[in-house]
This record gives structure tokens, C-alpha cells and sequence, in this order.
């Protein structure tokens, strides 16, 4: 079970470590004394140093003004724990509801951003704005990481991962490869 | 086990149901009668219909200009009985050796596309370039699938999720709460 009362800073360059397996995250955002938190499965890693991440907001999300607005969010890394409010923050809206209150997240402040980091997560991505030329076309937006922290335990938390139709696949075993690898690919 | 002799057509407009839980794939293409293959993590589905994909191919790649030059790739999901593949792919390069020949993959003819699909693999998209405006700066490539087709067994192929270090995530067991969805969530 993640320990979330106490995390630890993290590599910014390292975000993949989190990020590429690809798991449902929380997108929490604020704008003008108005916060959300959204689901999102559709993002990428984009680039090492400086640590970039692409994602889709839907136009249709209350969060997209959000984090157009303000140019910034925090990119939540919810586990099985939290399968019942991930499924619960995806189907209402902020339009409607503050989802923090009504899911009893905590909202903690981020350092570099002013978009809260949700507590009960097992790590957080703090990101700016750094690219919205798809954002008209694609609803699509690329962040870079600018600080990042995560629970130390467990070692591989177990992630969501969205098919659709209402079924996540859940992350499975860790198996070690390294010894096959070249170091220059490590 | 994948049933990999036998496949069938699938919606593209559900290549999520494959690529959202954030697989690695094995990314197909030819140029100019020169075929390659390669590893990728850093992708992202971008929207139902058209059917869009983004992807990071890295100029360093040797793919990396056949599929630019080509305008097409097919986007393979091998499964855990490729782990060993995947990784010889991901640690060689196309420059200096033939992987189709190294690794012993079938190449098999696309049904819209010239680059060729991995039979060994449980799924293919078969995609041609849409946009390539973020290419110069981030090697990012904006795909539309424009055909797909699935092994039928197993339903949740065991997928591998790469976290860097030479250490995957293995898909694990698929839940299923469709019951806590919005009828238009679905």
C-alpha cells in the first residue's frame, strides 16, 4: 500500500519511469480561485532533459480553460487504491461539483506550480506550459516537468490502465531485464 | 497464448482498447525496398474518428526517416512471448543489421499500407503520417490508423510496459466496472 504521507523529491528526467507504462493519472489544475481534477489516459513521454510530456484535453473537459488559463497543472499518479474515485472524478464534471470535496481528496500546495497536488497519489508531476500550437487542432498540450516527488513505497505501485468500456487492465509483475540491455540503452 | 495465425479485422476507431494501456509496440516500415523495425514507449492516442495516434520516433532512430520519408508505419503489440524480441530490437540497429532476418519475425504484406505487419505480434495499425509540424522539433508524428486487425484469443493479451532501467511492467489482470460508468462515458 503506497505511503502517502511521506514523499520524496524525484528526477524530472526520470518521469518515464512513471509516466511511459502508461496508467490512468489525475490532471489537478486551478484558475482564478477555481480548481478540478480530472482522468487522462491519453498522454506521452516527449523528451528526457527537459523532461516533456504531451497529453489530450478535450476542449469538452471543464479542466481545459484551466490549464490553458494558467499554463500549468499537476499530473497525479492515482493506484488500485483509488480505483473508486478515478472512476468517480471521470464521470461527473467541475462544472458541476468541487471534486475534491465530493471524493475527499486532499489538495496539497505544489512548489513550482500554483495547481494543487492530491495527496492520496503515489507520485506528482508538477508541469508548465511550454507548447500549445495543437491545442486549437488536437486539444493537445506539451508540458514540461519542473519538479516532481513520489512515495517511496511500494516500488512498482499498482497503476490503472484504461481499455475502455469500462475495464482497466492493473499493472502486473516487474521483471528485470537489465543484464540484457546495452549499457548505452540503459 | 496468441493465436497469431489468425486475425481479424477491428474498428480503428477503438485502437484504444490496444494502445491507450500504454504497451510497447513494435513500430514496421519500409522505404525505397529498405524495411526496419523498432521499440517504442512514448506514444499517445489522440482521438476516436479520424482514428489519430502521436508518437516520438527519435532522429536517431534508423527509422526514423523511412517512416518520414514513407508517410506510413504499422504499429505491432507483441505480447511476453516477444519479451526477449523486444529487447534484441530495442538494443540493435537498423543501420547495421536486418532485424525481420536477426529476430526471425514473419513480415506479411499490410492491407493499406507498404510497410509490412509482424505476424508474431497480437494486433496491428496500419497508419499513414497526418501531420508532421511538430516533427522538426520534438520527432513527434501524428498518425491516422487506417486499418486494424486483432488476434481474437487471448482478450487481454499480456502486454509489456516499459519503466527505462531494462525493467517492464507486465499486464495484469483486467477489471471490469463498467457498472460505475455513465451510460455516455462508455
Amino acid at each position: 500500500m503506497t505511503n502517502t504521507s511521506h514523499k520524496v523529491a524525484f528526477p524530472v528526467e526520470k518521469a518515464r519511469r512513471y509516466l511511459e507504462p502508461g496508467p490512468i493519472v489525475l490532471v489537478s489544475s486551478c484558475w482564478q480561485g477555481e480548481r478540478n481534477v480530472m482522468t487522462l489516459g491519453w498522454h506521452t513521454v516527449m523528451a528526457f532533459s527537459p523532461s516533456l510530456l504531451g497529453c489530450v484535453i478535450s476542449a469538452g473537459n471543464h479542466s481545459h480553460e484551466l490549464v490553458r488559463r494558467s499554463g500549468e497543472c499537476v499530473i497525479n499518479l492515482p493506484t488500485t487504491e483509488l480505483t473508486d474515485t478515478v472512476i468517480g472524478i471521470g464521470n461527473s464534471s467541475g462544472a458541476e461539483v468541487d471534486k475534491f470535496e465530493r471524493f475527499d481528496l486532499t489538495s496539497e500546495p505544489a512548489e513550482q506550480v500554483a495547481a494543487p497536488r492530491i495527496r492520496e497519489c503515489h507520485a506528482h508531476f508538477e508541469c508548465r506550459l511550454v507548447d500549445d500550437s495543437l491545442v486549437e487542432r488536437y486539444d493537445f498540450f506539451i508540458w514540461e516537468v519542473v519538479s516532481a516527488q513520489v512515495a517511496q513505497t511500494p516500488a512498482h505501485p499498482q497503476t490503472l490502465h484504461y481499455t475502455g468500456d469500462g475495464v482497466f487492465m492493473v499493472a502486473g509483475e516487474a521483471i528485470d531485464r537489465r543484464s540484457q540491455f546495452l549499457p548505452e540503452m540503459l
